[in-house]
């Protein structure tokens, strides 16, 4: 197979975890990592290993990367895209650093490169007014960490061209995410408008004092956490609604679900219920520390690993 | 041990799944099912097996459960109740028919009996007007279907005597539930709440063309499924704001998240939006089969089991 070669802008938090997965999953991926911070190469070999099981193995993996050219870190953005097959840009989410990145990307890129912005809410039509072929560029939003959660939101311009979505729908499938195309470019994209919408009840919930911060972690962990893992909500309702699916479902609560939208709470930021959530949340979870996140994602790569078994068992008891 | 003595009045879905749970995991429980549908012995030998394996297996568990007398099927309140250590309701949603009900439990069980309601509406308060101790009363509502989720909402009226607060948080945590007391008697309860607070954006999201309703479950199934099966929602923003936690996260993304709650779609039940709905969950997944749900069930045991393991080893690690 030959080689996809990626250019990531940015090595942030993000970043590092798509040069995870990249390097991790496609054998074949050339990667480079772009970016201007003057300690870029210590900070790559410090931390890049994190994702490769860390200590002495991560980082002989690391080393094994660079040694044979797979990863390779650059400070010149044109030497940097010269070869690329993608672009895939992380950096500051900030619309004049992006309006001025791409243009200067596009300069350098050969033709054919797919031009990716990983931001989680300056849409492509935004970023791209300065460019010469504004049509190529599209969003690229991961759920955080990407090395770990499967979605990718795939938002293009109204102008992105078809084929180049396709392309990067393709692309993601083959490394076993999943990717979603949203037909619009709404504020915020789909997964974080779901996520700040249960969030603001669970806000009101609590600064109502119906429940702590995390007794209602712990409603959501040991209820629609794990029923959502498996079928999302529009399915998860058309199968609990007996024979009438949706309908029958809409038909025998729809009631008790206006109920509760009219009285839902309406809060906005600098309400004041700040200090509560704060308060309660740092009094539950404390400072975070790098084995509570190794925790989180240990669990929940577990939980993920057992959704594919139970999908390929069925597969193939079909 | 002694035998817990439990009657469960109404054997609908939920009743049926909460005999499975009970016979499937208290060894020293009794149960007594108490319906008046005139069927009630055929459909519980036909239904109640499929919770123990099905066909022959699952026969055979049920039959023994009868022939040793650890589970009763009785159509006369009165004898139904006389000697049960808990009373736990899952009848008709209706405010009447709970009302009337109560006193007439309350007549016939011992003094020291346990009174719970599934209800998933109808507040303890409301239900125990009739009763002479209404402060015997309080909501157990699961997460259906409560042989599988592990949450439990206990809902006490605020005159509901904390001692039985108590034991039914005991009764649930040794069961391995999730039992969570919810401090006010709020319209749906807490899981409904935030459930349906994601379903109202859900809706919008689709009813506007930004995604199909099967597209929307992808993103959910993805990202914040996994995600909150693992860590609810204030600790997972808690752990994705970096060294700032909670409060880092709303300086960082706090302008993102109002943006979106301002952007918000404020649906309301029969604004037209259910054609669009039903027709889409209908195309994607057709008539519910008895073997989707046991596929959904199979793959929601599973991601809970692994949920569970991941605690035990961490718990023994440390």
């Amino acid at each position: 197979m030959p080689a996809v070669r990626i250019t990531l802008i940015g090595a942030g938090t993000i970043g590092l975890s798509f040069a995870a997965l990249h390097l991790g999953t496609l054998e074949e991926a050339e990667l480079v990592i772009y970016d201007t911070r003057p300690d870029i190469e210590r900070y790559i070999h410090e931390t890049l290993p994190g994702y490769f099981g860390g200590s002495s193995s991560g980082k002989d993996t690391v080393s094994s990367f660079i040694s044979s050219g797979r990863l390779r870190i650059i400070s010149q953005l044109d030497d940097a895209v010269r070869n690329s097959h993608i672009v895939q840009e992380q950096g500051p989410e900030n619309v004049p650093f992006k309006q001025k990145l791409w243009p200067e990307i596009e300069k350098h890129a050969p033709p054919e490169c797919l031009f990716w912005s990983s931001t989680s809410g300056i849409p492509a039509s935004v970023q791209s007014v300065d460019m010469r072929s504004p049509s190529r560029l599209l969003v690229v939003h991961p759920y955080n960490p990407p090395h770990l959660m499967p979605l990718i939101e795939i938002v293009p311009s109204p102008i992105t061209e078809a084929r180049l979505v396709e392309e990067t729908v393709e692309f993601w499938k083959k490394l076993g995410r999943q990717p979603v195309v949203l037909k619009k470019e709404v504020t915020g994209f789909v997964a974080n408008r779901l996520a700040f919408a249960l969030l603001r009840e669970a806000v009101h919930l609590v600064n109502e004092g119906v429940v702590s911060a995390q007794e209602l972690d712990e409603v959501v962990e040991s209820s629609m956490g794990p029923r959502w893992a498996v079928t999302g909500p529009f399915k998860s309702y058309h199968m609990g609604g007996g024979a009438g699916g949706m309908g029958g479902l809409l038909k025998n609560i729809g009631g008790t679900i206006q109920a509760c939208w009219d009285d839902a709470g309406m809060l906005k930021m600098g309400d004041g219920w700040e200090k509560t959530i704060l308060q309660q949340t740092t009094e539950a979870y404390g400072d975070v520390k790098r084995d509570d996140l190794e925790k989180r994602d240990e669990m929940t790569k577990q939980v993920l690993s057992a959704k594919s078994r139970v999908r390929a068992r069925d597969g193939s008891e079909r």
